[in-house]
């Protein structure tokens, strides 16, 4: 049965991909899986073919069985790899791995209300409402995030420069990672929808799947047995460039919106940084400033003591001898002090 | 009535937009709206469909009727989406949405002007007048303001490394975001306007709108019922392509002001804080050799005050015990503070 | 009479440009200039319109006659902004704005020698001297301030780690701002000429100026009433573009400088913070160590001053009371800073 | 014999290259090397001449001896030089430089049974084995190295805000160290795969290697004796385009996600010093508040250490003198502490 | 003689650069050297016009005498500007300006054994022996500062975090300085190559050179009197553009390794600026705890110094005042002390 394929068959960490690949049956059981015989028998792209055995080299150990000729179940497929969703797409089926996980459920829960719709007024072949829905599905995901947050960052970005404490800087740390990550996802589905557009042949592969067309060698022009499945073909394709057209403009407007948050939390980073060191200098400027009073008095507490000690100066019977000692004491730490201070002040210091 | 459209059509956080798309009669009621269904028995391109239907899915529900046969009223349109800007051209009309924000109402007071002149000397076909109203509009609103804001940062740039004020730093730091915010405005509107004029196909269609025109699959070639309609429509292409450049480096000006100016305004953040970094370093040598000079009085005070002690010492009566103990205090504090002084000067740290 | 037109007639903050346009007689006068109106009735090319309408509608208002009919002096005219320099060329005039400003002063000290030796050698057509001359005047302009900066900023980056006074640390800032601005203006100024470059069709218009030539629609063939003008028209556009490749080197040279020495003023700068940071925290340690030895000595202190206090302890007049609680005072002194000495040192914060 | 060949052939510190030489038997023997002499006579493509005689002019003395007519034994090689991996794969033979390194181990680790599998199944030339083995052991080093840093770099960035040990932040340092240098090797890979694919000329040298086969000068038509060697060399070619492209693909994985990792440590470590920053403001606002403090405390002991002086004030007896100068100092202590503390508060300094 | 051209031919501070021109004799006096006269008089391209008239007219005066008709003498020459090495190599002769400084010198040490050599097995035309001997003798000299630069960059990133003496920053310091100067140099050829790569134009006249062809305008064909001279120019052609690929090749690498270790040493100084940070928040902490206990310990010296005043608190004779008063002080310092500890952990700031 194909529905027995692995769940988690595509590379966890490669970059978003979707791509056209001839596939036959493929029929997975546990342990003793070779890699390389098996790619070797198949014969796909070698994109799949190295996507998967990647995985299996690196991961598990399957077994593949062949119960028929390969060439004869041989048929197009679309691979769909998008970070949590990954899935097969053919004429008729859709397989889904992981369709436990968020990527997986919130794909199907696009998908479904598609196919009911569908029989009304049915217009897209079922393998491009499969790309469109899971195309739809990570948008729709990275918008909603993004809607989520920008007003929580709005908010700390005004709230900040009057505010500056250490969990309001940890909201903003939060946000920040958040808003990296959600750009890297966006900026890697553009960049792939981007290879998309630009590769023609590709896509005029996605537009003959499942017709009785073959691709030219060469000038990759269609030809078809059915003539008038060369016009539904071509029309097709041109829908197919809108809908890619019309998801990327989408991606690059979440990626642009999360680079200006980005780059706003990170101006607002650096604002505050040089507004926390102007803050360090004026409390170090009035520390500055009663460290010189300090100074100052312990000086004078120092000649008070000396003139405390129990050793005899020969000055204790003297009268007026500790009114001028005390006004000497007081006297001296003020000019010393205003000395001081104008000293700093004049070296810009204080 | 067509006037009945929701005024929020289009997303609120999508990137700038200027498309060209059939659509036919549009009537709004509030609830029960069904995207998926209007999605397909339309027929737009898809890029209105998904603008509309994500916002109605997302934020309110509508009802759709279709009293005439879509068929019938198809007719070309130029969706603008510029930011606080949101209208549909159409050959006689324009919808515009949130036509009492402020967007809508600048892009108002640039338009009826130009349509009160139109009738003496006019040119130009209604719908292009909108559009370059709109982007007048867009880009007056952005000169302005980096207008504006220039001579400010201009006056922060040349007052900050003298006069380093919590006040004035978060001027420096509001004029940044500003010019963030502004920047990545203009920078969108430069895209789209980029993306335009690389697009001949979109221009072509622009300027066929209204008249008996279509253009020939493959390579974008005009074809008109009046031979006339033509010659006009090609001279009206270079028209918009001039039009469009033009507010393409108008918008460039802008973007690279902007950008110059946050420039100038980062490096000058990045010199503060060097600057602040130095004088707290100032600030902290003084604060050392002031504790240098504290620690040494404080041992002097410590000696007074053992000799304060109520403990006989059996020196009470020695005779100049005061004045060697007292020199004693004084010229080992002194010889103290030389000696940490040179060393730390040795040392570099002071 | 055409000189009449107001000296500032660009926008003051747009990008340099050098536009080719139809214009007839300009005259203005103070007051009551309607932009729209004169917009359609010159018919100019776009950018020169909305570059002087613009100016008018925000900045002044002005009044336009045209005395002769308008079609009868249409002729071709490089428009030239560079900055500080704006001018229209014509084929026998050029009109400078703003003609007493440095950048004025510096285009005519440039040009009037060119034109006297012109009557020898004469090789170019006189619009093309005025280009040549304009972009002279800007580039020798930035280099000229280019070679003033660069030996103070080198002299600076040498001096700088020894002897970072704030004072130096100011130049540096300024120094920094000033290759900003000298970075940004060579950027524009080298953004003008290769989007020139890029584009031979306008190229083209500057080579037919003043010539019996009109350009084809479609692929810009040249159509010249004389078939010797073609040929000369052909050799002098090739001309132009070694012109302008030349300056357009020129102008990389002066830009990669200024970025050059940018760098390197950055790099210092990030390398002072940090030794900055290192210094201060060279300083914390010792006023650590400082405060240690402060802290033990006012624990000793406050021992003496408790036996030091007129209350009676029974312990004054005990033999050797006075050497055992000095030398306990003292040796618990000792003994406590190097306890917490060796336990700061363990844990590496001294 | 050809294994004798020196085994640090290429340079060290240059990009990663492939590429296809004419070669011919290539007999190195220690000492009396002379680069120039070699480098005319045997008519490699440069590129191969200059690395080697590069790093024999920089590093080594070796000897070069023809025993046989090098026009004899030329044929088509592939030069590989992927950072710690240096080979040269012909039609039946592969020369690894270095394996017993790293890189080279890997590589045979990978080739070894690939070589095993093809008696089976064998549909890829010799060389092209060679070359996917060679960048797979590269690709899977640079994954590998990837998977194991990930989720360490994870838990650094969870773990970090909490926890700011100078520990944690070593790691941090180091795996951005890594990072960097992952992502450097990374890109060079990618460079070099994206020169090759953009180069049809290198791509179809290879798929002919060891045919009997030419490229026509001009338009890189191949040539062959046997119309069937031409069909399987297009074949090829359009197998080793597939191949380069889904290695670049995994390269582009590899970087983005490297450079997606720095990214987030980066910004960690802004965040990080803005915390830091904020905590030191912190302390040193309770810093300068207990210095506050310790200035009022040390005015009372100044004033109580005056009276404590052994001079007589004839306040001695006075009855309540005591209580009234405690009370005095202990009341003017604390006002002065609150009125500091309360202008430290307006000031915003505290 | 031609060989009296002023040494400092060309300007100091441009890009560099390597032109074709036609060139007739240059004999330069000093004095009295007019630059417009010369300019009109020679017909260069004018890049080498611009260059040397800049050059005089900025730096000193020079005389051009013209002592046979300048159209008996033109001929084709390349000029070659890379920093420190400016030259003009001619058909059968090379002049090297400022020949005894580095960069001339290591050009002549690098040519003249190539030239050397040449006698036996010459292939290259004496034109293009001298345009790789310059492009080698600056690539060596950038890979050899770079290799002598890395393996002491290395050590210091590997020495850093545990040692962070002053001294070992300045030479992180002054290694980054000399990163940016190399990257920058080696962009700049590098940048050269690629416009030069990029120039079929240039390319193809400088393998023409000294042959009896000519380029047609327009498609840029060859046309030679012998028809042999064509192919052997073709070929040239191809050897030139293999030659200049393969040093953008490993200008390339020297760029890309200055670059990945400048980007190290930068991440590294910012790793060291959080370290340094979270240090001195360390220093602090501890520093605040003992000014928490030195702020306890003077409320108590105060306590004990009112007791010591000379005042009669009618408390003196009690038994046990004293040892009340002490336990008093000692305990209420100790309470203190951790009543603002722990406040002091509880929000976070110890």
């Amino acid at each position: 049965d194909i529905r027995s394929v692995d769940p988690s068959l595509f590379l966890t960490n490669s970059a978003p991909s979707l791509l056209v690949a001839d596939i036959c049956a493929i029929l997975f059981h546990a342990n003793s899986f070779i890699c390389h015989t098996w790619v070797q028998c198949l014969g796909f792209g070698y994109q799949f073919v190295s996507f998967v055995s990647t995985y299996f080299c690196l991961k598990c150990a399957c077994k593949l069985i062949f119960p028929i000729p390969w060439s004869k179940v041989r048929e197009h497929a679309i691979l769909l790899n998008l970070g949590s969703l990954r899935a097969i797409a053919m004429r008729d089926r859709v397989l889904i791995f992981d369709y436990n996980c968020k990527g997986g459920k919130a794909f199907t829960d696009t998908l479904l209300p598609r196919l009911n719709n569908m029989n009304g007024g049915h217009c897209m072949p079922f393998e491009l409402e499969v790309v469109e829905a899971a195309l739809l599905s990570r948008i729709q995901h990275l918008e909603q995030r993004l809607m989520d947050l920008e007003p929580r960052v709005q908010a700390l970005l005004e709230v900040l420069p009057n505010k500056l404490t250490g969990d309001i800087l940890e909201q903003l740390r939060i946000s920040k990672q958040t808003l990296v990550e959600l750009g890297s996802r966006a900026g890697a589905l553009r960049q792939m929808l981007l290879d998309l557009l630009e590769d023609p042949h590709e896509i005029r592969r996605i537009s003959i799947m499942g017709r009785n067309c073959t691709l030219k060698r060469g000038n990759d022009d269609v030809e078809c047995s059915v003539p008038l499945e060369k016009l539904i073909a071509e029309e097709e394709e041109e829908e197919i460039e809108m809908l890619l057209e019309n998801y990327l403009q989408r991606c690059e407007s979440c990626h642009g919106q999360a680079e200006r948050l980005l780059d706003s939390a990170k101006e607002m980073e650096d604002s505050i940084a040089v507004n926390l060191s102007s803050r360090r200098l004026e409390v170090s400027r009035v520390e500055l400033l009663l460290q010189v009073g300090t100074f100052c008095v312990s000086v004078g507490a120092l000649v008070a003591g000396i003139f405390g000690m129990n050793l005899r100066s020969y000055l204790e019977e003297h009268v007026f001898a500790f009114w001028l000692t005390t006004a000497g004491i007081i006297v001296g730490a003020v000019v010393a002090f205003f000395l001081m201070y104008s000293y700093l002040k004049a070296r810009k210091i204080l």
